[in-house]
């Protein structure tokens, strides 16, 4: 159902959607340069060394190369290890790890223009979201982790369309990937996950690959009696497919994220900042912290903190950082942070409590203190959410901060611009080979 | 909680498992000998090459090579292509292909011993059945390819075992699987079957691999509350993941086909054999024929006949090559057989009804005769079956058949005897590259 707007799409179509487009690929650059070197990076970069043919395309912020399917695969990992990457709302699916690394991995090995590139990524992001827009939210409760099981429909899209391929194998390409939609919720919190997306990102090009080649897909992959939209999700809704398909576009819906933590607690972080402010270094003085939200933050959020994984989706944690320290970045919600006394101090002072009123999203924090005094704060929209969304600057940032602690030696500047000036680029390789 | 099993079990636990890993082997290479040139496999084969890393492993049939991640991906097609393969029929689980094909391209990547194979591919047998047996009938029912959806665990498991890994390791691997468990039914009629099968394979030796190099998993990936058994079957009875582990043995229950059509078929055709021996040449004068079975056998056969695909799923097709041509081998469900008038004219008398009191797998089939005398058989366990399970002969002679239509190369005297010597062999790769 898709494959006649895939194939039909020409940049004039989406010309409007190319700066948020670029937005998204800057923001994949800055989480995959921020993880480039890490060990789950490390450690599959070496397990398929061995297993790379012609070394074409390059392993984000680092000098190692493989051929375009393994570097997909590093890429995506790379992109999405600390969860730091876009966020598509109606889903919670990271739309550009999946999609970026093979299109990027596969227009360096075969020479493609940065517009073509562009081209892909929207298309292969739309494809992907209303795949994900038509099985959310049971799809993910069940136990589906959406961006790799929805990743790859978006990678088998986008890889089709920079290979040119017809209508028909296009659709057979988005029929195949219906067969390699993997990925599970219960091993989130390990290096399996890694896997998923990684695999959504490799497979989605090879399952174009193949499509090129001649292989078939049932035509009703997606939405037939024993496909993939039963088996996958309890209720589809297949009108999400269709309904306004080439009118609007999933991409301008992309949000980015200021700090490495769940996106549900960044109304929270942005609560504490404020009350920061006001409390003017009277940490010593809190008695308590109490922060109400929806049954979503709750869930999501209210546990004990072994680890940075669990840092990462702790409310406590959230906001132990952002009142001491005044951030919530990488350093924040790193191991060395995580077992700082002051920080385990703050963090067993906090409280969370529902307030089935609030929206997800939203989250009020009051703080007592000893003193008796009482300071609340309400956030309704946190920032990067789409009613106040990073600024260009903003992730531009984000993408340098991500780099230097990295420790990669790629150019940033030079990615930046190359990225802004996507849509000119002759050669895929001047934003693929950026190290110093 | 397979580990201990797998990283425990010598070779001296499953001693009495020898004879049937044989037969399950021999049966493996009986089909992708015979698939190994067909157009499925030559794209999966083409597609691959300039991806792949050093070609340590054989492509079964063949000359050319890939490295063992490729080998295995494109060797599990060829084994399966067809369905012809081996049958668990607790599962419908065509166990050999995705599990042999990684075990035997990484042991003559790596040079491991004959023996380490079989013992492997015990154990990845075990696992990929247990866990099939778990979800079963619902996860089938459901839209799950069940052959590439539990495959993935055996390869990853048998895998495991041939590199060595600790239990911990072993843990990880199986719980990684988890996160590359894919393949939908209503792909089954198209090509894209063959990459969920190609996958299960592949996949489950770079999860072994990963876990090697230190990649981990959920130590509950299968059974926590966001797991795969919830997320893929809705009811799974994860007793039987481990009632009798180590005791019974799923290969013991493997069955190998002697017609290239559904098993459940394979009744119908038995009791058409034994009517043309008592018909005498007495086609002409057949009025009307009626086969009479389960709901599943009609749910699966009754249906008009297209193509091959649509032959080696119909009852009324299964009944005219039988009746007319005293045979079901490749040939019959071939194309040219498929459109002859003489079929097509036979097909066309074949009226398939509902008999609810036979049980699964039986078929009573009655023929009028124009003269006014009714025929009938009835067969309740068809050749192939655990009850009268295909000679060690006869699998030799599937093989041969399979090769010579196939038109491979290979020796295959050769790869019988060294299947049957598998347990001596020192160097595996006296079996894989056994072309003349």
């Amino acid at each position: 159902m898709f494959a006649d707007l895939v194939a039909g799409t020409v940049w004039e179509d989406v010309a409007a959607q190319e700066h948020e487009a670029k937005r998204s690929i800057l923001n994949f650059f800055a989480t995959a340069l921020g993880s480039a070197h890490d060990p789950a990076v490390t450690v599959a970069l070496k397990t398929l060394l061995p297993f790379s043919g012609a070394a074409t395309s390059a392993i984000i912020g680092r000098s190692e190369r493989l051929d375009a399917m393994g570097a997909a695969f590093v890429n995506a990992i790379s992109a999405n290890l600390l969860d730091f990457d876009d966020t598509h709302l109606d889903t919670i699916i990271h739309p550009a790890a999946p999609v970026a690394a093979p299109v990027l991995a596969l227009a360096q090995a075969r020479g493609y223009l940065g517009r073509d590139v562009l081209l892909a990524f929207t298309l292969g992001v739309e494809v992907e979201c209303r795949i994900g827009n038509a099985v959310s939210p049971g799809h993910y409760a069940r136990g589906w982790h959406i961006t790799s099981t929805c990743g790859v429909f978006g990678a088998a899209a986008a890889c089709a369309k920079l290979l040119g391929l017809s209508a028909e194998q296009i659709s057979n390409a988005i029929g195949i990937a219906a067969s390699q939609s993997a990925g599970i919720v219960e091993n989130l919190p390990s290096a399996a996950k890694n896997v998923s997306v990684g695999n959504a990102a490799r497979n989605g090009l090879f399952t174009a690959l193949l499509a090129s080649d001649g292989y078939s897909a049932s035509p009703r992959a997606i939405e037939g009696p024993l496909g993939w939209a039963r088996a996958m999700g309890d209720v589809p809704d297949l009108v999400k497919l269709t309904d306004g398909l080439g009118k609007s576009w999933e991409i301008a819906k992309n949000t980015y994220k200021p700090y490495p933590a769940g996106i549900v607690f960044h109304s929270v972080i942005d609560a504490c900042f404020k009350l920061r402010n006001r409390l003017g270094g009277r940490i010593e003085d809190i008695a308590d912290i109490t922060v109400q939200g929806s049954a979503l933050l709750l869930a999501r959020g209210d546990r004990p903190v072994h680890n940075e994984r669990d840092a990462r989706v702790s409310i406590h944690h959230c906001v132990a950082c952002a009142l001491l320290l005044g951030a919530a970045g990488v350093i924040e919600f790193s191991e060395a942070t995580v077992v700082r006394p002051d920080i385990i101090s703050l963090r067993q002072k906090v409280k969370a409590v529902l307030d089935a009123s609030q929206p997800d999203g939203a989250a009020r924090v009051t703080i007592h203190l000893a003193s008796g005094e009482t300071l609340e704060e309400i956030v309704m929209a946190a920032k990067g959410s789409l009613a106040d969304p990073l600024t260009d600057r903003d992730i531009e940032a984000k993408l340098r901060e991500g780099a230097r602690l990295g420790g990669t030696d790629w150019d940033t500047e030079r990615v930046i611009d190359a990225v802004w000036n996507l849509d000119k680029l002759t050669d895929v390789s001047d934003l693929m080979g950026m190290h110093g």
